[in-house]
């Protein structure tokens, strides 16, 4: 019986490869700390299970392959208000920001088409663009330069025949960098010379912490052709579990082609559309408040990375990640032994080993990926136990 | 701007490909009864909305990749009471049999691996098998033979090197062709004999009309490795728009290169396994019932049908659909017209035109697919809306 050559070149998932472990440790009685995935503990609005309680229609039938009219008419509101102008069809409703990642790279990936992705990165793509027969072409970045990768030479550089687009993730996962307006623009610029796709996924858009606001790539005007926006609840609205997404782009062409993959799927959800839709009603209030409570815990989280013996890291500006390079051999053993050997008090830490976020072989192997999604309190404690946990794998050795 | 090959292979989906003259049609005032999709009009148990209502959780998290420990235990406690053992790992759960369906090509197909389907087939197979870089290789059946595609000799014929598959829908979409459990272990055989995946799409189960049941390929206890089953809630329990499916397979190796895509895209939705899980409580009157209303409108269908002078159809044994060879020239053009021009009391019919059912070039050009989804008074209407439009549309010529 054979199997794909692409699923073999595909990993599972460094967030979640490890469960199975912890798991095991919760079973055990042993309560585990979970900055491994980032699942905030933010409630989600309740206008989402308000919506969804008034749902009244007897037949929960199939929505159209788009999105439903009232969600279309909700994304395009909304990027009004942020002052971006799109049009109902240029879009599409997809299950989370992962479909629409798929979509996007089986409308426009050829076997061997590259991607230029700065790296590390939100090891997911890897999969998504494996399964479209594609390659990343990695972009290394490092924490000492607050991993900026707005650097159109080096950008410039890995650009080849094979080369389709330039993915960005802004604010980002993993590292937390936020792009200026004028880094977009020289990013957007290489894209637009080399008649590329530029693809922007803005899922943290409002979660920024030293700036403003996050740039969005939908009002590069005279680039209707090349940006993509891909964009999701998930995070937005601390809505994870709803699986609604988007792909954005006035590209006529390509939104034709990806509409086919969308009807093959059928739809999106009916229902979680309904409460999505409810989601977009919350005020600025709402991100203000989460805003405020994600910087505080970026500020603990950086603070007590930092002070323990060995750590580089740099301070993400927005996002809710923080990527940290610890005085140990190799992150997935290290993982590994805080979910069966180490505990402190019957608790213990899991986070994501940063392997899997690099597409350079040997890049990340001692790195962990740190979700910031726990209330102060926890993540004080998760980050002491860290730090025990590094002192005994070193001596254990 | 380039765009894959791919989806350039790939089509709109014929169910959906009308669906902008539909609108149109709708918002003058027209009143469409829509045969194109399996869109049933039965109601959804309403287990499944009280217990999404009764979601008392303040986060909507995400789930595990393989699914809610909730909805595998319920799949698994399912096929036991149909008499096939299956264990929670061996099932994922899906975002509908459509994503089932695109992780298992995803995991088993190369550029130019072949999957041989029996033709006419439910239209997406192309989309899924071409965007995981494959190839349908159709066994062509045919109305007069009941479109029987029990054949082992013309199934064999069709292997060659780059075969990875046998992919059978039973009962059948579109034809309503049911599998014996004779005809099932001879084609199963052929499967095993060339080390072959066999995957049986089984998503109609229940809806058998002339035989007691349709055999479960999951019972084909020789072929662990070879038997993958694609399920789903949609149809058995008429919620379409939950968007709940499963992979099934006890093969390990497959299941663990799937799991890589289940984790890529994070997990199903979870407010509606809570819903599907549920579904699984109504008893078997419930099917009784419903399998009783769809015995009826098969019936008229097949009645109203074979009534229209011209018309070649077989009698459906299982399933909702009914494929007519239609006295017309070309289906698409025919479904154009029924949407933009023709017109009995304010009222048309919309079917799916059955090309897209074929991979055979020039087959199914004058026929349509029907889906017996509605009230039998409605479908009656319809079948005579049908049989007027025929004869306006010659008439026309």
């Amino acid at each position: 019986m054979k199997l794909s050559k692409k699923s073999q070149l595909c990993t599972l998932s460094p967030m979640r490869k490890f469960t199975p472990y912890a798991m095991a440790a919760e079973a055990a009685g042993k309560k585990i700390y979970k900055l491994n995935i980032g699942q905030p503990d933010i409630e989600t609005p309740p206008e989402f299970f308000d919506a969804v309680r008034g749902f009244s229609q007897k037949v929960l039938a199939y929505a159209n392959s788009q999105g439903t009219e009232q969600m279309l008419q909700t994304v395009v509101d909304y990027y009004k208000r942020i002052g971006v102008e799109y049009d109902k069809k240029d879009i599409l409703i997809t299950t989370g920001g992962s479909e629409a990642l798929q979509i996007l790279f089986l409308s426009i990936m050829d076997e061997g088409s590259e991607v230029i992705i700065p790296e590390p990165f939100y090891s997911n793509y890897n999969t998504f663009i494996r399964a479209a027969g594609g390659v990343i072409r990695p972009m290394p970045t490092i924490a000492e330069e607050d991993y900026n990768y707005a650097k159109p030479e080096a950008l410039e550089a890995l650009i080849n025949e094979n080369t389709r687009a330039i993915a960005i993730i802004n604010p980002h996962n993993p590292t937390g960098n936020v792009l200026t307006e004028q880094e977009l623009r020289a990013i957007a610029d290489v894209a637009k010379k080399h008649d590329l796709y530029l693809i922007c996924d803005e899922v943290y858009r409002e979660f920024v912490y030293d700036a403003d606001k996050s740039p969005c790539a939908g009002s590069l005007r005279d680039m209707d052709d090349n940006v993509v926006v891909i964009d999701s609840v998930s995070k937005r609205f601390s809505a994870c579990g709803a699986r609604i997404g988007m792909l954005i782009s006035r590209n006529k062409a390509l939104m034709a082609e990806a509409l086919k993959f969308c009807q093959g799927r059928l739809c999106t959800t009916t229902l979680e559309q309904v409460g999505a839709s409810a989601l977009y009603s919350v005020g600025p209030e709402y991100f203000d408040k989460v805003r405020e409570e994600y910087r505080r815990r970026r500020d603990i989280c950086y603070r007590k990375l930092t002070a323990i013996p060995g750590v580089v890291c740099a301070k993400p500006m927005g996002a809710f990640y923080v990527m940290a390079k610890l005085p140990i051999d190799d992150a997935d053993e290290f993982m590994k032994f805080m979910l069966t050997e180490f505990e402190d008090h019957g608790e213990t830490v899991m986070c994501a080993p940063a392997g899997g976020f690099y597409a350079t072989p040997g890049r990340g192997i001692n790195e962990i990926r740190i979700a910031y999604v726990l209330k102060e309190k926890d993540l004080e404690r998760a980050l002491d136990l860290l730090a025990m946990g590094i002192e005994a794998y070193n001596k254990r050795k």
